[in-house]
């Protein structure tokens, strides 16, 4: 399973040039350092490498995002290539190039019916914040400058601008920042475990967790909201599979009150839920007016990201908007759009979105079903190639664990050890593998994170907490 | 000069998919479409080449990021190297890669004294928004949570997300999207031809200039203010040069009332002005906390911002922060910090920094100062790699043409047509050319910029404009 070519680093000089200069993405610095970094070295198909040498299945795809697994030469001789060719030109002041042109031709031709337009951003991120400028600019035009307000959820993940991490429904990050920015609000999102009611049945919760939506339209001023986003399966909040029911009814509500319907795809799109986008799997089922994209539009290879406009917006922008003051010097960077043609086509190419839907999903949500008998599991749940279960104290009478034994990130660290990445969020622990993996890869990723359940069964007896 | 391996296109083709596909940034899309893009397909040294053949000398270096020019064969090798190795992993959850560790580490070196930490993004605009964030968490450890407001500068450009713009001030983005957001103010810039009295020392200007800055924080309530944040020279508002006095007299008033000083570098840093920061000019000479950086970087090649965080701030982030619940899936992308550490490595290696201050800034300066003499120009300047004039309708009475006639977009045009990039904003032409511009390059730049100003003015007086 190693490769030759592994290669070789001072781990512990590493680790204190890590230390002495490196701020990491939402770390806390000091205890880092004082545990000390894991470094990455190698990517091989669904596996990374770290410094010492140690294999591990990638079961979160990078970061929800490198859909077709390392070690692609395609995606890199389209970099390569790009970059001696022309490495970078903007597309400010009439000018455009080849891959970005290419790109947002070719977009429209896996996006749903209606989305023709294409606007590049290096991140989810920034296609978050552009959709804000976008939705007021769309307003304004429309004569309805009062609709300002966008509608979000709590617990979900839009990314870490101002402008994302507001529409975003993270507490933490909204307590670093005086956020959330006036005109977003929130209502609860669709997670029975935490918002059901005794009894209630999946299909009913949907729909109680979709009126909420309505609820908020009514209590804001129906003529005051702009729009409503939403991640398909909100993905950083652990994975939350809403009821069946649930998406149609938001769209239903959105369609009576003239919102625009966002659907975030920065981790769905791309094939992620067996579908070139979540909305359009049949669990889910929106027909969004905007899209927001990134992570899987390159595997990750190289930063890109975007905001695909629906017809209905697009047509008012062009035709009534004269100059939109937005956009990044890399909106439309070259060399990363050329890796993105490179990545898109061989998804199509290779039927990888198709495979996912009728072979690799099915199975993997047969295979991670079967995590359900194990003593700390309940509410094992996937949809495509995302998945999550819920680590319980006891499962037969559903009662969690005390959330400051942080039992999720002693889950976490056994998962390292044994060789899988897996993510804890809260009470969930959660997964979203290259779309590329085999049956035996999703066998073997199995075996580990059943090993890491018991190790982490172990660690808590021991300590007598379960 | 053309290029054996020039990429042969469908120019009409691709204008269609362009027109059909592509918003642009910063772009009315409708005038566009009527006229069609002009596609840039390839790079070599400081020329790029259209789909036509045409060859054209950019002077904006891409859009002020291709510091080492087109061409580089060592910044493609990295990007190589590092995506068959590991194209991208992040680093969240206690991980690093070596390139984001190595990359950090070697930030420091080239950075000013006190920069000991580096916080990565994908741009300037992630940057600058990332720094609204991290100022707020310091004054709220530091027990001032009243210290909220941001004091920035009319004309600024500090990035286009929300957070970004409002810290920017540009009126054209304010007016699309509700901007800027609370907590974020603006004095007028350090111009002397829009805001200087008749007679008055560019010395006393500066001051003068200055003094608005105290004026704010007092009318605001110098307990209340956080932070000011500047450009050393404006680049994006048309290469605002501040007098001498003004950088100074900015910093005394930033330590009077304790305010944290950010100097977003991302057009000046890495060499643009002959030192590795444009804080570290002479000219400059200020000492900020907190810097932002993206373009030169990379040179462009892939995109990579962030922040170098001065220990005054980092020591309170780490040692009593916590956890900073901010960041990007690619906060340090491993390719673009590899092609980063080789840009980097290049400038330092080559002496391209210390070679613009002695040699090619000072020869820009000789050869841009010849424009003087030309009927439509005046108040010629340069600092470093970045220059300047204004385009006069008569230049002995300093005055400007009517703004509507949108003489500088003429002239643009012209320059184009003549083979260089040069960009207008407003009444002034403006110019940021690789920094490994030859004598030779220089001179054939200047002289397509002067058969540029002259057809401009055979046009104007062909009008009978002038």
């Amino acid at each position: 399973m190693k490769p030759n070519d592994l290669p070789q680093f001072d781990t512990a000089a590493l680790r204190a040039k890590d230390a002495a200069h490196h701020l990491h993405p939402f770390t806390d610095t000091k205890s880092l350092n004082a545990a000390g970094s894991r470094v990455i070295v190698r990517g091989e198909g669904v596996r990374i490498w770290d410094s010492e040498g140690n294999e591990i299945i990638d079961g979160m795809s990078g970061l929800w995002c490198v859909n077709l697994g390392y070690g692609r030469q395609d995606l890199v001789d389209a970099a390569t290539h790009q970059m001696q060719t022309l490495p970078f030109y903007n597309a400010f002041f009439k000018t455009t190039t080849a891959p970005a042109t290419e790109l947002a031709a070719l977009l429209p031709q896996v996006a749903p019916p209606g989305f023709n337009h294409v606007f590049f951003t290096n991140s989810g991120s920034e296609g978050n914040d552009t959709i804000i400028r976008l939705v007021r600019r769309y307003w304004d035009l429309m004569g309805q400058p009062q609709r300002k307000t966008i509608i979000s959820r709590h617990n979900a993940y839009h990314g870490s601008t101002l402008g994302g991490a507001s529409l975003g429904g993270m507490s933490g990050m909204h307590e670093q920042g005086d956020l959330p920015l006036p005109g977003i609000t929130h209502i609860d999102q669709p997670y029975q475990l935490q918002h059901g009611k005794p009894g209630e049945s999946a299909h009913d919760f949907g729909l109680r967790a979709a009126s909420w939506l309505e609820a908020k339209i009514l209590e804001v001023g129906a003529d005051k909201v702009a729009a409503f986003i939403g991640e398909p399966v909100q993905g950083a909040g652990g994975v939350i599979i809403p009821p069946a029911s649930y998406w149609p009814e938001i769209q239903r509500i959105c369609d009576k009150y003239g919102l625009l319907l966002i659907s975030d795809e920065v981790i769905c799109g791309f094939g992620r839920l067996g579908h070139w986008f979540g909305c359009q799997h049949p669990h889910i089922n929106s027909k969004p007016d905007l899209i927001t994209f990134a992570k899987g539009v390159t595997s990750g290879y190289l930063p890109l990201g975007g905001v695909l406009v629906g017809d209905r917006v697009a047509k008012v922008l062009i035709e009534q908007g004269g100059d939109f003051n937005h956009g990044f010097t890399y909106s439309g960077h070259p060399t990363c759009c050329a890796v993105a043609i490179a990545n898109v086509s061989a998804l199509r190419n290779e039927g990888v979105v198709e495979r996912v839907a009728t072979d690799t999903a099915p199975y993997l949500k047969a295979q991670f079903a079967t995590l359900a008998d194990h003593p700390l599991v309940g509410d094992v749940d996937s949809l495509g190639m995302v998945a999550g279960l819920v680590l319980y104290k006891d499962n037969a009478s559903r009662t969690l664990f005390d959330a400051d034994l942080g039992v999720g990130y002693l889950c976490r660290d056994h998962c390292f050890k044994n060789g899988v990445v897996m993510r804890a969020v809260e009470e969930r622990m959660i997964i979203a593998p290259p779309l590329v993996m085999t049956h035996a890869e999703i066998d073997e990723m199995i075996r580990r994170i059943r090993r890491s359940l018991d190790d982490t069964l172990a660690g808590l007896r021991a300590q007598g907490l379960v």
